[in-house]
């Protein structure tokens, strides 16, 4: 026995407690070797006697030092260092960051570059441009304060317990009522499963629908946010091209075997083509003969300016192969994070197992909040308003092009949504123009990179978020950096 | 040319406005092949004089029936019926309800039937003894509701954007300090990442780490949670026993080819079991060896009783292969859906990428009300309270448990969190005894459940949200209702 383990000087100024500071003592003589694996610790009320201490705090130090696996308690014998490997222990103690050799890496995954690689400026930001981002300013934030307040005196037990998985009940129901009035969404409150957002939706509905190496069929140039949840699963990715018409039909017909369609009928996402009714039914025929689900995203939808949106391919179809996907990021906010999911009723009860399972219910607050915003009325009043304040944004954006660059892009879109595409005639790199436009204090999204195969040049432009200052100031840029980037290839002639 | 096309009566007492009568009017006309593909509709002007109704009017209900593809128009020529398919349309029109024959279901990916398996009474309620639910009375829900409303008061765009999927820059301060000073978790704020709960952190590090087909070694019993989470991305499951010790380090030794451990030292769920010190060293060593990553599900960590938790595993380990997942749904409350993740740095890169194309961010509000109540002390104040009221619950359930039912039972843990284990010594069928216990207004979880091979009969028996008296009660119901239970085999003898 060590000699050590009575010198012992309990330190009155420090702020451990003294039991503590025991503790501290015997685990750095175990960890320094002074005290070997299986000697035996002193009787308590020796250590008492010798450390002029209480029996309390001895055995508080020691308890400690057996619930951590330094010392354990052999019965009828006494306390002995059980301590195995001192030696790492200590040497793992010493260091305050992570010890790490990087060039050490486990096995893992490759996950697929699409997931992972740097996209040019497409995170959206609070600046002009930004794509996918509501405006914010024009946000009933008054009432929305005013409904959280009161959502917040209610009981707490109500606010703070586990929720169900599938989503609040009342939220559900609301979710119901809208989609099937204004959507044309055939949808019971059974049917409506509230996620995180559009993206957590695709991901849960993929991971059911899709094994590895199943062909799946995407919009090219389409949603990036989609083709990664969809390349996570492991699916093999088809592109299909774009026609003013939607999805291009006759490519998709071509192919043999595919599994799934991801399609954005009401405003494709980016190029804003809307699938008129007639291509919605050969769609959901071709996808009855084919055995092929459809995931609907009904993107955008809400915000048609001057007719009104075409009903959903869901409310269209006869067969239980349409998964409808919504999301309330542009309609109410996109810190909300709150989405929706419409399932055929044969997915219903895997779904449940699933969210429950692997993605877990959402705050109960926001559900709360956002289900009483609804049916009071004030959601449909909203989108109503923010329809009018988009189509004026769309207007003054499409003049300020045309008055400005009318020679070098062609415009698809602006006649729903929050975002048009300009597409450039000439041979300009449009990675490069939105890392010049972004240090200008704009954002946009490079067209090129919605595409998996055969970019087009081009520039997502959302004015969802921009003032009409900004507009122009905006496109009095974009003309100054297009003639720049124009002007290598006039040299070449 | 039709002349139904003329037939129009405009209804003033219905809630359409004109151009949508008219709009109503047109579309039957084609969907009853009144107007057949490729016939012309007449000019604006005439019908305008026809049917005496302003062209304004009828260019709009035109309008919307070319935006639906009814119509095109063809240039020089004048707008045409351009309709496929209307008997399919028009059978779709017809009905309310889905129609689906329940008996055509795509080909779609079996879930692994722990997911969606029924699970007797575990899904946490407000009932006693429902496992992992604190105690939501003690929570300081007024000083919450205060810092909810002062956050609410921030100008709105800070609320309402996009956030970092990796989430908010000051929770992830926040939960950096707190880890590293009360776990002994090596990190920075950079590789912390935010989650919706434990659930999702797990499913986001599995699905990065572990491919279809990878041999994960999880404990048995253990959390089904993460069964099912691992499950889900196709991982052969190993059980693996539990000792008093955590994990047994012996049969995880005889697996060849482990890809993952999925592991929760600091207080094994369900049995309770701390792993040591010198356990936790060798459970590192082996890993390293076998080049295994480790998730460390910090389950309970944060109620230890009568000692010190033991630092995490995360914090021991010199190498780049240890995952630690934590939550706030046990120390805050469940329905605020936020957890986290400490990711070695070889994994931030891709993890970001996941999270962001795959999970998105959580709501903004949440974090930021969490992140001022960590920041002003009152995490830390919450914990050390709750641990005073849980040890003092413990107390009382063990108590109880053993002045009523010391012969039919063995009691497991009670020495932290909020949960502890009895294990009958008799034959009694845990599932049936669960739904009994439920229909006397009480819940608690079959022990039997978190067994993928070689159950035990017993209950989970959660206590955090307890009340004094609904334990003492809940003890006297269970001793009915084992004396029932265990009464047929009596009888066999």
């Amino acid at each position: 026995m060590s000699l050590s383990i009575y010198k012992f000087n309990k330190n009155k100024a420090s702020e451990l407690p003294i039991y503590r500071q025991l503790y501290v003592h015997f685990k750095q003589l175990i960890l320094n070797g002074d005290l070997k694996r299986d000697s035996q610790i002193p009787a308590t009320r020796i250590l008492a006697a010798k450390l002029e201490l209480s029996r309390n705090t001895i055995k508080t130090a020691i308890d400690q030092l057996a619930a951590e696996g330094y010392v354990e308690t052999r019965r009828g014998a006494g306390v002995f260092v059980c301590m195995n490997n001192p030696e790492e222990y200590f040497s793992a103690e010493m260091h305050d960051a992570h010890v790490t050799d990087p060039n050490i890496v486990l096995p893992r995954v490759k996950i697929p570059p699409d997931v992972i690689k740097p996209f040019v400026s497409t995170k959206p930001t609070n600046r002009a441009f930004s794509v996918g981002v509501p405006d914010l300013e024009a946000f009933p934030i008054t009432l929305w304060r005013k409904i959280y307040a009161a959502t917040l005196r209610q009981p707490g037990h109500q606010l703070m317990g586990y929720g169900d998985p599938l989503g609040l009940p009342e939220l559900r129901q609301e979710i119901s009522t809208y989609v099937k009035t204004s959507r044309g969404v055939r949808c019971t409150p059974e049917q409506v499963l509230v996620t995180t957002g559009a993206q957590q939706g695709l991901d849960l509905i993929s991971r059911m629908l899709i094994k590895p190496g199943d062909l799946v069929a995407i919009e090219n140039p389409g949603y990036r946010g989609a083709r990664s949840t969809l390349a996570m699963t492991g699916a093999a990715l088809a592109p299909i091209p774009m026609t003013s018409a939607g999805i291009d039909l006759k490519s998709l017909a071509a192919l043999r075997d595919v599994k799934l369609v991801y399609t954005t009928p009401a405003h494709q996402y980016p190029n804003a083509a809307v699938m008129p009714v007639s291509e919605r039914l050969s769609l959901l025929n071709w996808a009855e003969t084919a055995k092929s689900w459809i995931i609907e995203d009904d993107y955008d939808s809400e915000f048609q300016f001057d007719t009104r949106p075409i009903p959903s391919l869901q409310g269209l179809s006869e067969h239980n192969n349409v998964i409808y996907v919504g999301s309330f990021s542009k309609t109410l906010f996109p810190a909300l994070r709150l989405g929706y999911l419409v399932l055929p009723e044969a997915l219903i009860n895997d779904a449940r197992g699933v969210k429950q399972s692997v993605y877990g219910a959402q705050p109960m607050l926001e559900q709360m909040v956002t289900a009483k915003f609804m049916n009071g009325g004030h959601f449909l009043t909203h989108l109503k308003r923010m329809r009018g304040i988009y189509s004026k944004k769309s207007a003054t954006l499409i003049e300020a092009l045309q008055q400005n660059l009318s020679q070098e892009i062609r415009i698809l879109g602006g006649q729903s949504g929050m975002h048009l595409v300009i597409v450039f005639l000439d041979d300009i790199d449009d990675q490069k123009l939105v890392i010049a436009f972004n240090q200008a204090g704009f954002a946009a999204t490079p067209l090129s990179q919605h595409y998996l195969s055969n970019p087009l040049n081009g520039l997502v432009l959302g004015f969802g978020s921009a003032s009409y200052d900004e507009i122009e100031a905006g496109v009095q840029v974009l003309k100054s950096l297009i003639k720049i980037a124009i002007k290598p290839k006039l040299l070449h002639v």
